[in-house]
Order: C-alpha cells, then structure tokens, then sequence
C-alpha cells in the first residue's frame, strides 16, 4: 500500500508511519481514493530540526525574499484554481461557487499579499531606537511555528496556505503545517505549491514543513519542544487548551482560537425601527455556511415584549424555508445533536430543527431561552453548538440582560442593533461596556460572519475564545506580532544591528520610532 | 496587640489577618517594631471587588487624570524622600549614598513622569484606523493588576511605586500591590502616598490597594481569580513558576521576570586588547549592590590561553581587597550559600571566597569550570546564585563556546566583549546568533546592569528569564503594553468610540496609524 508522501527536510518522503487515513466526501460518506499517513513522532522530529536550520538561515534571508515568495505561492495558487477548488469541494462539501472560487480562495491570495507587502515593508516589527543612548530594539522572528489549521476553511486558514501560514511566513518563521485530516488532499496541492514557491524564491528548502496526521501525544509533544518557537491553532476548546497547557508548561507562547457564540444583542428600539430586516441579516449570518464559522452568532439576546414573537417566528420561517446544505464533515453533525442535547436539557425550547438530514446535513435550528432559565445554568447554556443551530436568549428587562452578559464567556465578536432614533441609547450604555470587556471586536448594526483582513480588524478576543486577548489571528500587520519576539541592542556596533535597526532606513517605507517620534527617515550620524 | 493597617477599597482599615510579621535590619538581624498583618483570603476578595469597581470607573477618567496622579505621586516621593531612605536602607541595608537616595529614587520618579507623559500622549495603545471600513482598534486597560514586588529595588520596582505600577496606572488599569515581605514600612510610605495622590488627582479610590503578605495559597487564588486582569511578578523562578501556571490555568496573562544569569562573553582579542579594563568593569557589575540585581553578570565565558590567568587572578585580587557588604536580607545569604554549594557539587572550583561573613555579608566568592565540565552538567551548573558570587567558564575554543551557549537557557540579557581591530569578528559571528536567541538584550563592550528606562529597552527575554519574550517590564511606552488587551470597533457609531480613535485626534500629539501611515492628524469625515 501507498501512502501521500509527507514534505518534511526540503522533500516530498514517504512518511514513518504509524497507519493511515482517508477523507471522505461529507455528502456522500464514501471514502476519497488517497492514503495518508498519520506521521510518528520520528517525522515530527525530523522537522523539527529541519526547521531550526531554516529558521537560522531564514534570518539572513532578504524581506525581499521572503515577500516574493508569498506573491509567488498567491500567483501559483490561483493558476492552479480550479484543482483546489474540486479538492476543497469534495472533502468538506462547501460550494465551488461563490464560497471556495470566488470568496475564500481570492480572501486566501490577498492575504498572502498584504503578508508580502508587510514583510517587504518591516514596519510590523515596532523598530525603535534611542540615539543618544544607541539602545534599540524591535520584533524579530520568534523561532520555527505549528500550526494546526481547522476544518471550517480549507483555504483560508489552513496551516500551509491560510493566514497563520501567511503571518508567521511574513514574520520571519518557518511553519511546519499539520493538515487538518478532513481535507488532506487539498492541504496536499496547497504544499505543492508553496514548496514550489520556496524553490522560485530561493527560501531555504525547510522554510515550509507539512505532514498530514499525528496522535494527539505526538501533537503535545511537539507544541512543548524546545526547537519550535510558537504555536498557531484554529479549532475545538477542548483541542486547544490541550495544546495551550503543553506550551505554557515550557513557557511557549501559543495562539489559539478556540470557541466564541459571538452574542448579539438587538435592543427594543432596533426591533421596533427595523426588526424585519435584521431578522433577515441575522438568519443570512446564522445560515452562512452551515453556520460553520468561527464568528457566527449562536447566542441573540431579545427583549421579550415588543415585537419579539413576530421576529421569532419570522426567524423560524426562515430557517424552516432555506434548505440545508451539507456539513463539513460527519462529526459536525454528530457534535450538532450532541451540543443541541445539552442545550435542551439545560433548559433551551426547540424553536425548529433539531434533527439531523441525509446527506450529512441538519435541520436549521433555532432554540429559545428566557433570560431567568438561562441564569439558571449559564454554563451550559453557552455550549458552542457548531452548525447551523443558533439560541435565543429572550430576557425581562434591562437588569436581567445585564446580569446575562455578565455570565458571558470571553468571544471572538459581539454585536448591538440599536435604533437610530436615540430610544435604545440609555440600554446602550448601560450594557455595551459590560459587552465590550467581554468580546475582541465590538460590532453595531452589524453581524460578526465578515471578517476583513485589514489592519484594525481584531480577529482574537478573552479567554477562553483565545489563548491571549492582546493579539489578533487575522489582521496585517498586527497578526505577524504573534510570532515575534522582542530583541534589544544595547550598545551593539552599527554595522552588527539588523537592518531595520541601522542609521539608513533599510527601503525609505519603514515606520519606525525614533527617539520617541515615528518616522521613515533616515538617522543622521 | 495592633497590627498595621492595610490598604482596601479607599480606606487604610484594619486586616482581616491570619498572623503578622515584622521586617528585620538585615545588618543586625534585628526585628523592626512595626507588626504586618499576614492578609486571609477576605482581604483579597474585598481588594478584587473594589478592583473592580475601580476598574470600570476609570474607563472614563481622563488621561490627563491619570496622568496627574502619577505626576503628583513622583512630587510626594520627592517631599518624603529622607524618610523614605530611611526607612528603606533599615529594611534592605542598601546605602542611602548614593543608591536609595540618588540613583533609585531618582529613577523611580522618573519612571512615574515617564509614564505620565506616556499616559498623556496615549501614543502606546497603537490606535489603529481604516477610515474606507469603518474598522478601528487599540489596546485598551486589561483591568485590576495584581503585582508582587521583589526584595531588591524596594522603590523601583515595588510594587505600589516601580516599573511595573507606573507601567499598569498608566495603561489605566487599578492596581493590587503585595509588599515584599523584606520591606513592608517603606512600602507603607510608598502606599500612603500614592493613596494621598489617588485622592487629589480624583481617581477612583480603590485605584491603589495594598496588602503586606498572603498565605501562598491565596496568592494562587488572587492570580486565577475572574475579577482580575493580569499579573506582575519579579522574584524566584519557583514562586514565579506557580504564579505562571495559577494564571496559565485560566487563561490570563501574567507577565513574571524570573531569573537571570546574563552571561558576559569575553573575546580572545578583547582580552588581549583591554583585559584589565574589562576586568575591572567587570567586577564593578558583579560587586553592584552585592550582585543582587536581576541584571548581575552571573556567568563569564572566557577562552584558555592569552591572558585569562592574569584575567583570572587580577579578578580574584579584586574581589577580596572590595569589603563585602550587607546582603539583602538573611535568606539572600542562606540562598547564595546553597546555590554554590550546587555549583561546588557540579564541578567548579572556588576560586576565592564561598563563606558567610558577621553582619550579614558573604565573602565576595568567585567560581570557576571548565567548558567541558560545564557540558556534563550544564543544568546544575547555571543554578542562579543570586548575590555576590559568579561563575567563569573557560572553554578550549570556539566550538566548545558554542557547545556551552547552546545549553544556555533564556536570559534578560548577554553581552559580548571584542576587540576593535577585528581579530575577534570570526568569533563574534560564529557565537553571537546563539547568544542572541537566548537573551532579551544583547550588549557589545558593556556590562548588563545599567538597565536605562528608555523606549528602545528590553527588560525581558526568554522563558525561564520571564513568562513571554514579546515583552518589556522596562521601558516606556512598550512596559505597558504588557496590561492591555486588544479591542477592535466595527463600525461603532463615531460618538461611541473611545476619544483615541475618533476622527479628530484628541490631544494633537498622539499618534496613530491611520490607513497604514503613523499619523497625529485628525482625520477629515
């Protein structure tokens, strides 16, 4: 038998294997045709040391390098669209069109872009310099990174093509790529063609690592090794903090993304002004991609009274009027029924939905809750239900929405509908502080699911939706910092300082601050 | 029996306490008068509570607030200043000339008016806009900051009035200080100023809150308690460690500066070309303050051959005409005794010293190893021997150099000595990327302990030297990024926003990053 070979040490090798996988096609369950190896730590090891010597070699490598080879791995992308796209299809069942050719593969390029024109550029690395003193310090590339991608974007966040790859690249690192096992082929052509980008663009081989499976101790054990220098992950809670408590064992910094409801809270006024249409965004974004995004609203806080049972039941007509489509995979139909069960049995009604389809789909779902039950079990009323389920939290009052928000977790996003006639802005202020503390990015009259990759977008939120509220996954150049560390020069001779951090201004773009002012001159001296 | 009040909730009021201690002259061995109540756990919780509550009221305090009580604490340390000295050369046996009275005082105040400025300005929260989207972010306070002061730097580093305070005021945070247990009269003095300053600059009451000691275990709880926002530690890598891990368990940042050797690199050429001048500069480092810095060169790596008998013997002969002087407090001697006693056991040789002396004081020892045997236990052989005692390396060549520095943990920093007309820059080449990537600062022909408080600083460095090597516990505006967190606002209504990301530019000295260009403009809307 054959197996996928794994791209480890500057190759394509057949991997040391300790058995095998294949994807299945999620509407269908029939198993794909390719083998891949799930690696033994042998290959983990083998990678490792292949990427320290790149990490090495990667610090005298130009900015200039490094960015053409992200523009390089962006171009062979799209030349060879059309394959990733069938690939990306048929394992996680997401449709050609719009979502992987036209949305996710284009967002999957630009980011590899702006990645480019932030390392070209420098700025991202904060270089400051104190001239009198000749102390001067920046961000510099914290060492080799993992990164383990999700199931939910086999493009745009996978570990060897998505924004992690494009950030920790961009900073500096070598990656070494776990594929996330339900789309290992299309993982597969992505490394293709970075390691055929690296070749063009003369990276050391090592720069991008990628095996396709491992056992989770194999996993641990590389998060807590000392040659890897940071971590990236996008998936579960209970996979993340995992490989959070293996880092912060041996002082890592891991960044992990891992659970958010994304809590939008649509006040009186908003409902009276204009209930139906944001009833009709709310189900967009609910219904986006099987509600199988990251920042998808899966807790909507209402005022009972008003106009709250027209907007439920226009909401359930709604679901009840759009047809599934399929999940990405059989086990997030089976997570679906599990979280719906201990939303129900925490005390959530079933609005509609509930069940799962053929075809690996689900009944779009809705439950409801009054704010008193959800008080009673807070916890578990905030159960991650994966999918296209979403719950709504009907509250009394003003003080029982404020002591719901109170009980909140920390999440990625959360959303505030008020009115524009100023009726709702006392609500405002009495709850979008408590909101606020509790969310990395504060949404009004907007739903989360949009996420653009530009530099004041925060991607990242409190514990436990990441592992750091200070930084963002997605965002240039803020999400490069995540895979720095901070280097001072304290009296080093000119010529030994790193370019960013030279007399000159390495390309006459750089920002950097200079005795306290942020400049892109040169240092006289 | 009356104890000392502690500082809770706006009000010196009385302990709940479990016991008291009372603080010695560590030249005598004498204790003070004064009785410290030992807090329970219903001090912290009280302290958390009103943390809080502070917390949340600051978020509309001004910056010119904030900054006014950080300018009208440095003036109150300046009126107190003799009785501060006093207080303090009693509790650590520092001199009062010129160390408390005219070098950490001095720098204390400055870090304050620093940070005022800092404060001020707001130039440290990187306010970040995209005007087209309507997206914009900013670190924001991460809210109450629990900081455990050190015994060395009992005023700029205390916990109620160094670094790390100015560093979490500023960013707008209330603050939990837990004196030192070596210190806690001129902690008291420390508090009370700073609580006077609380009340004349109109910042919430509880802004500053101070307790004297805590069983170990509900330090644990303090750190992993919700109410919290982040941690500050300096001190021992084992109280650092369980600290890390409280807070690591529930996902928040703590930011701990833990143990550090900063080994010194000494060139060939450079010894050849200035050996007695380094030699000497040497010793003043090692010697400084009784080597009780978190800077203090604990380990020299020197070549064989050349002058390093003569280097050897001059640095002996050094260190036993300098009288020795009164250590810290009786567990520093205890400490250092037992870490050499480790090194000894490990396989280096007492060159001079090794013994405890009356009053206090411990002989000024010096250690030597061979890199070889440095190799067989390079674990034991970098135990921290905190005080006046440090550790030669004599290595046989460059590659036995490399060897050693390829064992070295991380480290606040690493200097190395060359000569100026180029014989050593092989050398430098060849070990200076490895010493580089294990130290947060790296110095050329200049010993660690200056530590300037300037922006381009890096207090910092790999784990175990502290938690995180992104950031800085020195040097103003980065120290005090370390309390924030990251808050984006996504198409916020513009009167909503916080005055830093509002289209006009709310001091006109601020500066943001505007779509990609650092800029003190406002914007035109």
């Amino acid at each position: 038998m054959s197996f996928q070979p794994v791209l480890i040490a500057g190759e394509w090798r057949s991997a040391k294997g300790s058995g095998s996988f294949r994807s299945a096609n999620p509407a269908t369950a029939e198993l794909l045709p390719a083998d891949f190896p799930i690696s033994t730590w042998s290959d983990c090891a083998a990678a490792l040391t292949a990427a320290e010597v790149a990490a090495s070699a990667l610090r005298s490598t130009t900015p200039e390098q490094i960015a053409g080879f992200l523009l390089r791995f962006a171009a062979r992308l799209e030349a060879r669209k059309a394959e990733l796209v069938d690939a990306a299809h048929i394992e996680t069942a997401l449709p050609k069109m719009p979502r992987l050719a036209e949305v996710e593969l284009p967002r999957t390029t630009n980011q590899l872009r702006q990645a480019a024109a932030a390392a070209q550029e420098g700025s991202w690395s904060l270089p400051t310099i104190d001239t009198k003193l000749n102390i001067r310090s920046m961000l510099v590339p914290i060492g080799p990174v993992a990164l383990f991608g999700p199931n939910n974007f086999p493009f745009a966040y996978n570990g060897v093509a998505g924004g992690d790859f494009a950030a920790a690249i961009a900073a500096g690192n070598p990656v070494i790529a776990k594929a996330h096992p339900c789309h290992p082929q299309t993982t597969k052509l992505l490394a293709e063609e970075a390691f055929a980008a690296v070749g063009e663009s003369g990276l050391p081989p090592a720069t991008v690592q990628m095996i396709y499976h491992l056992a989770p101790e194999d996993g641990l054990k590389l998060v807590a090794d000392p040659r890897l220098g940071s971590v990236g992950f996008t998936g579960s809670r209970a996979a993340g903090l995992k490989l959070k408590a293996a880092a912060d064992g041996v002082g890592k910094p891991a960044f992990l993304e891992m659970s958010s409801l994304n809590p939008v809270i649509i006040l009186p006024g908003a409902l009276a002004e204009r209930g139906v249409k944001i009833m009709e965004d709310l189900a967009t974004s609910c219904l986006m991609a099987s509600g199988q995004f990251c920042t998808s609203p899966g807790l909507t806080i209402l005022f009972s009274g008003g106009g709250v049972d027209e907007f439920i039941a226009g909401f359930k007509a709604r679901l009840e009027s759009t047809p599934p489509t399929t999940l990405l995979a059989a086990g997030v139909a089976r997570n679906l029924a599990v979280s719906i069960q201990a939303l129900r049995q925490a005390g959530a009604d079933l609005v509609t939905g509930g069940l799962p389809l053929p075809g690996n789909k689900f009944a779009n779902t809705l439950l409801r809750v009054s704010g008193n039950t959800f008080l009673s079990a807070p916890q578990t009323l905030q159960t991650e239900a994966f999918g296209n389920a979403s719950l709504l939290v009907v509250v009394r009052d003003a003080d029982e929405a404020f002591q719901v928000l109170a009980h909140l977790e920390g999440n990625l996003t959360g959303s505030i509908y008020s009115d524009t006639r100023g009726s709702d802005d006392g609500l405002y202020e009495k709850l979008s502080p408590l909101l606020r503390s509790r969310v990395g990015r504060l949404l009004n009259d907007k739903m989360p699911t949009g996420v653009a990759v530009t530099a004041a977008m925060n991607h990242g939120g409190p514990f436990p939706a990441t592992g750091h509220p200070g930084f963002t996954a997605v965002g240039i150049p803020a999400a490069l910092r995540r895979f720095s560390t901070l280097q001072c020069f304290d009296n080093v001779r000119l010529h030994r300082l790193p370019a960013a951090l030279q007399n000159k201004n390495p390309n006459g773009r750089m920002w950097r601050m200079i005795d306290g002012t942020w400049s892109q001159q040169d240092i006289q001296g």
